[in-house]
């Protein structure tokens, strides 16, 4: 096996280098003790209380239109090329000058700076409805600066970032919002504010980071009560570390990157990485059974929560003690995940911690097919445990990622066609089906190698070609300024999104084969501009089968309605997908954008059970967000 | 690091590479195939059909009146020696000179064969209720012989094998019994069953092998209805094996031992293995969120069940297929986990599977405490993956497995006693302190390799000494055997029970220090003959804290009440583990034994959702076996 793309940068190398010593230093720190030491160390109950997290400055502040930080967006520069603006991310303040015309040549679509969709945002708001007497209550209990009926805020509390609802808040309109935004601080906030509502039949919708792409926070159109969103971001911080134990309890507010801060000041990770963390926050988390790309070292959510502390109008779960595992009957915590808001506000939850990783390597590796690409990975994932991240895309996503290469790196262009020479005439590989497969390592040195040694060897069963560490890492960095694109490109005429599911190891190639014909087809039928672009990605690896992306959009200059156009199509691909042997969701959720697929993948006794449990835990349908069809 | 005891018998290391090469066999039969190969070879939908298992022989029978199998028990012969009657076990027809002195010395109690407190087994049983609609209408769906009313019968399915009732069977008396028990064949009998039951007013109760230890299967007294037994070990085949996806469908009624024969046959295992595995069946597993010893390799059961069929009253939950991971909504698998028979019968799950490792082995160590050992699991599991069982026993225990060794391995004894010599005088070790760890690892030849490697090194560097293949193997294999001694020794005036409880590491010293004083405190109150038994063994091992099992035992002989003041002993040890910061329950479950102590571990909130969820499923209390307090 050669390495195609050569080495990390020198640069890179000690960067890694110094995070490595930085982390060595930590765990010393916290580990290198006995559990006496340890526990004395950390206080007489061995819990070590964190700092509050620095409050999140101005640089910080997110958009209330698109994805993101403000300070980011992706826009065609006066040179006509694709830029990241800004100067947060790796790519950021790079020209991208392969993008524009390989969007032509794959959508048909033109990038150009003066041709754009510009957004009519904001919509008109509807003005807020007031409950007075609970009004009256809440200024009892909470500070005129906890309460707020700005219509932007409303608005954005009363959507997350699905396509439709992008689309809506820039070219359409929002029917219903929240009427207030409450912020609450601490726990002792939401019992009375939860009590409050129940007194004054008040609908409450908690709100974490907004970055759901189910719909899940879209009030019902119908709901004629005061509808209040409870912005949960105020309550961001980790009350405690229990370095012993490997436990802390992290506020549900708070964003993946705050909680990752916190954490790694005392040399410990939650390891729970969704591709949202820089936003979304635990509670989402909880509340929509989420899974994070390193999985395979740090398990998903449900492996990761302990306990869930939950308010409910029926009265507030918690246990004193997160025990480290047990058999006491249906555990309610278990009721919580995947609840979507529907039964309750989660407050907090105990989660387990991991010391930082003695070492993190990127890695890569090309295929000449998305079926050796699978392949690959089936062997892999039973040839023992598999490294933290493993990512396979197709060649459409391959083909992409290249095309998002900065310009700036003029020598690796070159060093890269001769690489691409060698690939494809020595090794044979078509550039028109070869795939790629990207890896996160990560744990102590003796571990890392034995997985990379075993990672190459089974690749090397299936033709695959070693391509280099810094791809590796290239691929892991995009996933946070790729972010931006959706918004960007919506203005270009471009509409599109992903979605997920999870599919048996038998089913895996024909369901991508299918989906894909499938919404090939439907473009076909619909006569729409340009070419369609769907492409897909393996992003997590189970026993039993993995989870697949798939990133489907079209040009839509001169389409009429391109967002509900979308939509059908999605519905269309779903329905593929639930043919094909794939779930309804490997971990985005219900909300209401899937709701209406649920009896074919749950038994009505199953779905009974689900309305039942929700009538136990609040009978008056406090939290009436109606997600998943539940409190309908 | 010297090997203490020796590596095994050349016959015991020929009877390991056999095994091997067997399982080697089977594993290339399986899986040397591609993923299409595979799902071809076993027909259109990817799925083998096991045979039926051979119908379980006379020779196999269980006995009603004591644990295990009718062939195997302890008994004092007439050399005055223990010894364990019949073939099936490795120690079975073997002298166990060590013992009868060893239990005099420790507990001052006699083992003599002519002294013992004979059972009167069987007591009365109260004639059954019977209600003829609901006969009636079981006569047309079920054959004669599925239907029973036989007294005996009748007693066994009414109680588990807790120390009161096994006492109750033997020298007391069971106010309430199932009227009737019932031996459904299929799922479609379970559903006709129910529909049954619940018109006629009956109240169901699910019986699996009986071998619960918290008063599961007791009748409540106060029960009006016709109480019907469902015993569904009738149904017990791996009814599809899914090789590619790693999955199979396993009857709710199927026993571990007949589970992991079926699924031998065709390279597989699904990695439970619970002490209790010849007889406890999956759906008890499912009923009780079981653990098995093995966990650490293959899961606990929530990990490796994927699916559960359960039949309520209020219809079927069920699932098409078994996706690797979803996020659609609160699963309703969730509620069936710990739901000890109080909201419908499992009829059967899909779960995981594995190939057969390719090496299984065993080692031990033994440490110079129980503190230096302890010290090493947390270094041990916090060192990367464990192996597949790892348990620590406490020095009473180790002396008494020392107590346990067979007569006639004398030269083994001469090559103990120069070792001995060797540990106390050379390595300082006191025989009165030193603790044993008992090993298990499974999986490739490299990981196996590697984690015996660190195994050792980190024991080493808490003054452990490796103790051998031998021992390690041998602390397993008693794990079945020793389960016999319970019903023995009560037979000589010695009554005893384990219990477990999980606890975060930073209290594993100070609640076992704890519960053994207070255990010795309440017996020096009651002024008890003899010397009461008590002692500790770590058997899971977590990120965040450990399991641990408690051995007590007293003598009686002279004792009025003696189960009486077991129980009180045991409430007494309850109390002192939720004091030390334990768990209620690691795996055994609630039942009515743990029952009054549900208030101080879950909030009011938490137990009433519990409640709800129940009359969700079940409104009319069909289900009436009121574990965990829940339908009373």
């Amino acid at each position: 096996m050669i390495d195609l793309f050569g080495t990390p940068s020198l640069i890179g190398a000690l960067a890694a280098l110094t995070v490595g010593a930085v982390i060595a230093l930590r765990r010393r720190h916290v580990n290198g003790r006995t559990l006496e030491q340890a526990a004395a160390a950390a206080g007489g109950n061995g819990r070590i209380v964190p700092d509050a997290p620095v409050p999140i400055p101005d640089s910080d502040a997110e958009s209330l239109d698109v994805w993101g930080f403000r300070d980011t967006r992706f826009e065609v520069n006066e040179r006509g090329h694709v830029e990241l603006v800004g100067a947060r991310y790796e790519l950021s303040g790079q020209e991208l000058p392969s993008l524009v015309p390989w969007v032509l040549d794959v959508m048909g679509a033109p990038l150009k700076r003066d041709e754009t969709n510009r957004p009519a945002y904001p919509p008109e708001v509807p003005a807020p409805r007031s409950n007075a007497a609970f009004d009256d209550e809440l200024r009892g209990s909470f500070k005129p600066d906890q309460l707020s009926t700005d219509a932007a805020l409303r608005l954005r509390h009363g959507h997350g970032h699905t396509q439709e609802e992008m689309w809506a808040i820039k070219h359409g309109s929002i029917d219903r919002v929240p009427d207030l935004v409450v912020y609450p601080e601490d726990e002792e906030q939401v019992v009375r504010l939860v009590a409050a509502a129940a007194r004054h039949a008040v609908c409450l919708i908690p709100y974490g980071g907004g970055t759901n792409v189910t719909e899940a926070l879209r009030c019902p159109k119908d709901e004629q009560r005061t509808i209040v969103s409870v912005d949960m971001t105020r309550m961001n911080r980790v009350l405690w570390i229990d370095p012993v134990n490997r436990q802390a309890f992290v506020q549900a507010g708070a964003p993946g990157r705050l909680i990752m801060e916190q954490l790694e000041q005392h040399g410990f990770t939650m390891g729970h990485e969704p591709d949202s963390v820089e936003f979304s926050t635990l509670g989402g988390w909880v509340a929509t059974n989420a899974s994070g790309m390193k999985k395979n070292r740090y398990g998903n959510i449900e492996d990761i929560v302990l306990d869930v502390h939950l308010v409910t109008p029926a009265g507030k779960l918690e246990r004193a003690t997160a025990f480290p595992r047990e058999s006491v009957g249906a555990d309610p915590r278990l009721a919580v995940l995947g609840s979507e808001g529907n039964i309750g506000i989660i407050t907090g939850a105990v989660v387990k911690l991991f010391p930082l990783p003695e070492v993190q390597r990127y890695g890569s590796v090309v295929f000449p097919s998305f079926e050796e690409g699978v392949a690959f990975l089936y062997d892999l994932m039973h040839s023992g445990r598999p490294p933290a991240s493993v990512r396979l895309v197709d060649n459409l996503q391959f083909q992409f990622s290249m095309a998002l290469k900065p310009g700036s790196t003029g020598l690796h262009q070159l060093k890269s066609r001769a690489q691409k020479w060698f690939v494809t005439r020595i090794k044979g590989f078509d550039p028109q089906k070869m795939v790629a497969c990207t890896l996160v390592f990560e744990g102590d040195r003796s571990e890392v190698r034995e997985q990379e040694e075993r990672v190459y060897r089974v690749a090397r069963a299936h033709n695959g070609m070693k391509a280099g560490a810094e791809n590796g890492r290239r691929g892991y960095q995009l996933t946070f300024s790729i972010a931006y694109i959706r918004d960007f490109i919506m203005n270009h005429y471009l509409i599109g999104e992903s979605f997920e599911t999870s599919v048996p190891w038998s089913h895996v190639l024909t369901l991508c084969e299918n989906v894909k014909r499938r919404v090939l087809d439907e473009c076909a039928q619909r006569n729409l501009p340009g070419k369609p672009f769907i492409s897909c990605r393996v992003t997590q690896l189970y026993e039993t089968g993995v989870c697949v992306y798939f990133y489907f959009g079209y040009y839509y200059k001169g389409v009429d309605n391109p967002s509900e156009i979308y939509a059908e199509m999605e519905n269309a691909a779903r329905d593929e997908i639930l043919r094909s042997g794939g779930s309804l969701s490997h971990h985005h959720g219900i909300g209401k954008l899937r709701e209406s697929f649920l009896p074919r993948v749950m038994s009505e006794a199953s779905l009974e059970m689900n309305r039942r449990t929700k009538r136990a835990f609040d009978p008056d349908n406090i939290f009436g967000v109606r997600n998943q069809g539940i409190g309908s």
